[in-house]
């Protein structure tokens, strides 16, 4: 994984296009296929530096993710799908025989075997977005298939990679018209929690998609943005990319919310999704739960914006969905401060379930869902 | 106001003895005087630094006040007492004619008025904490006195700044007392906001008093620490406090205390107040709302713990009280590091207002008050 800074060195190929912003402040270039290389801008370096790591094998994938680098369920699951057509690549490369002409039986074992591998490597980075599985997935119903020869899967792998990139940045953009739908006022003041944007995404976002949306509509929109400790990615991230396009944030601290909506200051939450449960539970990063009891207190709209691929049918409700643990260092500081005695003992759980009682709508592609959500999320499945 | 490290190094004189921890390690030097000089540990640098800083004028004291080398409260009250017994000192020495020998109206007049100015300077400091007002209250009940001289009025002032001090240790030592009372069960987990222990008083602590005072009866007593941002007081301040004295204590963000309440793991919480009105609205440090929010959504008891010198029977609710905005360098990092975008805007309320349905009990030295607060706390009063 060799870094390179500024967005003009790395960003060469430009295979797919990120969406520019409003503010015309140029695209945000969160994960990108790059002629077999995937390039990413690497999130625990911002804002303070523009610079973009680049993947060449799986395993720096793997470890972008690990680490940060890149973050964000739906940009996740961007970027496993990418991991996983660059094993593809590597496992052909291998191969003994050329599988175009036709592999032996040993090959097409040991390249799917290698595949096998490179899905457990990526499935093991981080337990809690669904999105990450539901892209291995997806790619494994290619490498499974008897029907095409290694090379062929090679070249579809890489196919629905793209797609996945190309199908998230629309549904971040249908999200948006969705969600924009739902917040009316002349001057709303949207609260959000981490960063659910551009960089949580192939680009767009999903809260901030709405965000966008909705500030496209109604100019006089203002965000107040949760700093969201540890990994402070409102303060570094959302609040970036909203200054970027000129939309107008103002910074709080995590504990700040209930403050600014005792006051009456916040007219919507908006946040994004790890993983939805089929009765319409949420995980999302740690602190997602308090702001939606703060909401739910106040009587404010606590909506969740997220493309169909967070949805996680298979798990009835969010007390069956894995919670990362994380390094106490996160929380001990930041970076390269250390604040709290050494030896001091720290939890530091990444994320938290919101009860769907307290959702008054989840936005997704395919429209708005409302509870009961066992039957509305249903049926946007098969819609 | 001159640094000097190391707490053998200031504390010479010793004249006020700070209460020893249980686990021997040694006395926390909140504010002490010392011989015509106030003494504090400088707590910006704690836990990396054992710094004290030396005021021997007024002035130096509301240095010390504004830039929150002491804070908390009572540590205010405490302080801001100790100032104005340095301010008594200066005046006097001021005066031309010798004011014990029989000063001139002259004289006594610009005793007064610098003393006057002095009870300015430092009520101007911080707005929200009641026992820095009430401490100048305390001290102008002498200076305003015609029957004592001004050298008179300087001995006495001193020692009412020493029966300040006092009273609040022993206010500690009696709050901790009633909180045990109060907090049954095998193995309690207190979960606390900010810091309102041995550093933010005298000596001992309020919501920290009651945390050593059941852990004297309770050792499997644990504690989780709210990190407190921006100024990081529960990570810096409470986790020190609580490691010295060998009390269980893990620390956490402060958006994960919903996490962890709604998983069953928080069994009472109990906080600190910076000004208590007469319907029982507390004040505390921002944040501590929506942990109030958070226990009465999970049943769990939300304990206040302060002197009596906190409680301001003279507004009748939380919304009167003043609640000061800091600068928003605060949030944008912290110490010398800075992680938000350049020029982001900040808000930065230090506190806020937790309503009277949302507390089970106010801790006082004088005792417990229930709901309705407007009765039990008139009773204390007069108690």
């Amino acid at each position: 994984m060799v870094p390179s800074r500024g967005a003009g060195g790395a960003a060469g190929g430009d295979r797919v296009a990120a969406p520019a912003g409003p503010g015309g402040a140029g695209v945000i270039r969160t994960v990108e296929w790059q002629d077999g290389v995937v390039v990413m801008i690497d999130q625990r370096r911002l804002p303070l530096e523009e610079v973009y790591v680049r993947c060449e094998t799986w395993e720096e994938v793997a470890d972008a993710i690990c680490t940060m680098a890149v973050r964000g369920a739906p940009a996740l699951g961007v970027a496993a799908g990418m991991g996983m057509a660059l094993a593809a690549r590597a496992a052909l490369r291998a191969g003994a025989a050329d599988p175009a002409q036709g592999a032996g039986a040993g090959d097409v074992a040991r390249f799917r075997t290698a595949l096998q591998a490179a899905t457990k490597g990526l499935f093991d980075t981080r337990p809690t977005a669904y999105n990450l599985p539901w892209a291995l997935k997806e790619m494994e119903r290619i490498w499974t298939r008897d029907d095409f020869s290694p090379a062929e899967i090679v070249a579809q792998m890489e196919s629905r990679a793209m797609q996945i990139y190309e199908d998230d940045l629309a549904s971040c953009r249908a999200i948006g018209e969705y969600g924009a739908g739902l917040i009316q006022g002349e001057q709303p003041v949207i609260l959000t929690h981490c960063n659910a944007g551009a960089l949580a995404t192939a680009g767009y976002g999903t809260a901030l998609g709405v965000i966008r949306s909705v500030h496209a509509r109604t100019p006089r929109l203002r965000v107040l943005a949760d700093e969201t400790r540890p990994l402070l990615q409102g303060a570094r991230l959302t609040a970036w990319e909203l200054m970027r396009e000129g939309i107008s944030v103002e910074l709080i601290t995590d504990n700040m919310a209930g403050y600014f909506m005792s006051q009456g200051l916040v007219t919507h939450v908006v946040v994004g999704a790890d993983r939805i449960t089929a009765n319409g539970d949420v995980a999302n990063k740690v602190g997602t739960y308090t702001v939606s009891v703060l909401a739910r207190e106040h009587g404010i709209p606590f909506y969740v914006a997220a493309p169909f691929s967070t949805v996680d049918l298979s798990l009835s409700e969010g007390s069956a969905i894995p919670i990362e643990e994380r390094a106490g260092s996160e929380v001990t500081g930041y970076g390269e401060s250390c604040w709290a005695p050494v030896g001091v003992r720290v939890r530091n759980p990444a994320f938290d379930v919101t009860p769907a009682r307290n959702v008054t709508a989840i936005i997704t592609e395919r429209g708005v869902a409302f509870p009961p959500y066992e039957e509305s999320l249903r049926t946007l499945e098969v819609s």
